[in-house]
């Protein structure tokens, strides 16, 4: 399970991925597990923040777009792009977006 | 239950609400149904996505600045930012973010 991310001042990027699985999810858990640990290992990663609950909601942030455009590219993150679009999600959308402003209750 | 946002060709704002409950969560379901249908109603609304498990995450989608604005304004909103901050959440943090592109599996 993830936590809040401690992310830096602004200005940084999210990436907001919402996904509906299908019926078949052999595999996905594990997969989706890995990918967080991955990413966390990527230059330029600054925390993920992720919640299924029918619908997945999952923000990862990044120091800029080029971090993001290098973890896209990750030949294992690759593998697992095709699988979620041909196996696991039934619909997903991703979204890049620059964070402006943030406020917290530490 | 959210599904994933109908959303506009970006620009557009993203507002990522990201949240601890602690144990005293008496009327928060309510109050957190009342807020997505209450911003339903607002000018400039583009949608929502929302999922918790234990973290809760929630996105909510604007047409621009001045309309997340007006909504954090919102008199009722105001009542429930109130209780939410005192009452229901150990931990939040709330970020802005401007959607710059998105790409979609519909």
């Amino acid at each position: 399970m993830t936590s809040i991310a401690q992310t830096p001042e602004p200005p940084y990027y999210a990436v907001i991925f919402t996904s509906e699985l299908g019926e078949n999810t052999r595999g996905y858990a594990e997969m989706a597990e890995r990918m967080v640990a991955l990413a966390a290992e990527q230059p330029g990663f600054l925390g993920v923040e992720s919640a299924r609950e029918g619908l997945g909601v999952t923000v990862s942030y990044w120091a800029d777009l080029e971090a993001i455009r290098v973890w896209k590219a990750n030949a294992e993150h690759l593998v697992a792009q095709r699988l979620g679009r041909d196996k696991w999600y039934t619909h997903f959308t991703t979204r890049i977006a620059r964070v402006e402003r943030d406020y917290s209750k530490a």
